[in-house]
């Protein structure tokens, strides 16, 4: 069966006391800008003054996608393992920004077209070798899709289960800008041209050609189940065009909301992940911290959709989580001046005239 | 006499080896952004493909301004010491950030209206007990001038003969921002209007009456040395309308320049200590790594005149070396990509086809 879950919107009985914390410190008013708006978010969702986000956890999901035998993807199929042991040994962004804050690491493979060696910091919980290419036929089964979206709420509680406070996750998988596009045109109705970007690094054409690779797909997908794609529940969206590593996202950050717990948003294909999530429970978007605006063009819109503010913009266009640790020491930052700078009264600083 | 700085730019002939480092790093070509620029400009900085800026240190720069006596700031002039004592025991924004980077804080009291009881932090180098008041006469001599350059080439040279390889600066300084302005106005000739800001969180009339305290000061100070604004050499202006933390910032740059160390640009007022210092040597600019764009109005102007991409952009209005040290990690960052990433050949990664 699809997965329910019951979030909670984090209390709002805590904000007058956050409110009050933040303005007494020893600073002009509002002057730490958004970091006070992270403070305040993280304050009320673990419904405390003195929030922590001390232990943090990277996990990044990890499955290839039948739709690059489409050529929507500059990087052959082959890269997604080649990085998931890059990850493992340490040598991808997303590792040496784990490594530089001291931030653990799991990859889950949920759905990588190899076979894996195990490993300790490798979660196997694959699905499938691959979607299916949903130019097609349907992506996967239903059964697949719920089994991506368990693997994903498994993960979010054996960190929870673990005393983790800040979840951050990221995903690996040539194609899936394609895949994440095509899911954001059938969650918010924008045409093809429009959600579809350059991934990792496609020119105009290149750009063209995936947008006509989704147009084609959906046309496919409406004709299959009989139903516009504004009509879909999130089931059927899976199935048709779903991509394993962006539904298990979608269900860690879930169950993450579910448990109270924030985490932190990457770039597009993660914001998608969101979008998904949000389609299935709205509350979840609470709990999401946007790490920062990247460089794929609909991540903008997206960013909209979610009335947010990312903490970053620094034209990255990565992936891995890169942007989500990036972020991190400044979610970090926003606890730090919460819970030990000064305030007016303790420092003994006048206050404004 | 008035300093003299003799600084070499960056040599270009690192370049392209720099470059090809970063383009076989495991990601699409120029996927990490702004962190690639960073990168660039460290590693030309430093003349190396390994550039590194893990022993920073941030020096925060505090004095007092007499013109505060037309009531432009929200605070009172009381608030300088108190706030340098709340950096001293730690309280402070800069302070908080500076603890959880391990980046060691330095105050400098170049000009503070207080006498200052010793502190193994704190160096005691006070010019005078404020400048003057600037809407009524000089703000300082030559001498005083002179003086507070100095200061700032002092503290540059003792960090970076202690093997600092970065440097932060930050200010303390009620009244700072309204300083800031007026030198700018004099500095690049945009009107009072468009120099003047919300400072501390001036409302509409204090910023309107601000901006009419710095056009009746560049008035005077236009009588009195019989010179149009424009035709001021930095002496003058440092005489005219200079602050003593904002020369000492400035000096600091341009020994940090000459040494070939790279520093970090925090906010307004930091800005225009650079656009001083830029006055006085043209090279100093390609040392500087601008942290973020700040709230007050006019920075987004002096960051567009330097040509500059900040870090960050968090709607920070407060000063005091806190934008510099919360983007610290991510200098850092750029560091640790360009050292500790795998290349597409030694991670046996499969580049773009």
């Amino acid at each position: 069966m699809f997965p329910t879950f019951t979030i909670q919107a984090p209390s709002s009985s805590i904000e007058s006391a956050l409110q009050q914390k933040i303005d007494n410190k020893t600073k002009p008013l509002g002057a730490l800008g958004e970091l006070e708006s992270i403070a305040f978010q993280l304050g009320k969702i673990q419904n405390s003054i003195t929030p922590d986000v001390s232990k943090a956890k990277m996990i990044v999901f990890a499955a290839d996608h039948g739709v690059v035998a489409q050529g929507i993807s500059l990087f052959p199929q082959e890269v997604t393992p080649q990085m998931v042991m890059n990850f493992l040994l340490g040598g991808a962004a997303v590792s040496v920004f784990c490594d530089q804050h001291n931030v653990p690491l799991r990859v889950v493979d949920v759905g990588v077209n190899a076979k894996l060696d195990e490993h300790p910091l490798l979660g196997a919980r694959k699905v499938a070798f691959s979607s299916k290419d949903f130019s097609q036929e349907a992506a996967m089964t239903s059964a697949e899709a719920v089994q991506a979206i368990q693997a994903g709420v498994y993960e979010a509680n054996l960190a929870i289960d673990d005393g983790v406070n800040l979840l951050m996750f990221g995903e690996m998988g040539i194609g899936n800008t394609c895949v994440s596009s095509c899911m954001m045109t059938a969650l918010i109705g924008i045409s093809a041209a429009d959600s579809a970007g350059r991934g990792t690094g496609l020119d105009p054409a290149g750009v063209s050609h995936k947008a006509s690779i989704i147009e084609q797909s959906l046309q496919r997908a409406e004709q299959a189940t009989g139903q516009a794609m504004t009509d879909w529940n999130a089931q059927t969206l899976a199935e048709q065009v779903g991509g394993f590593e962006i539904l298990a996202m979608a269900g860690a950050m879930l169950q993450s909301a579910e448990r109270q717990t924030a985490f932190v948003v990457d770039g597009f294909i993660c914001s998608v992940a969101l979008l998904f999530a949000q389609k299935v429970e709205p509350n979840v978007r609470e709990f999401a911290v946007f790490a920062h605006q990247s460089n794929e063009k609909a991540h903008k819109t997206l960013l909209e959709h979610f009335n947010a503010e990312p903490i970053l913009s620094l034209d990255l266009r990565l992936g891995e989580g890169s942007g989500a640790i990036l972020a991190y020491p400044l979610i970090q930052s926003a606890c730090v001046f919460l819970n030990k700078m000064a305030s007016f009264k303790s420092a003994g600083v006048s206050d404004s005239q």
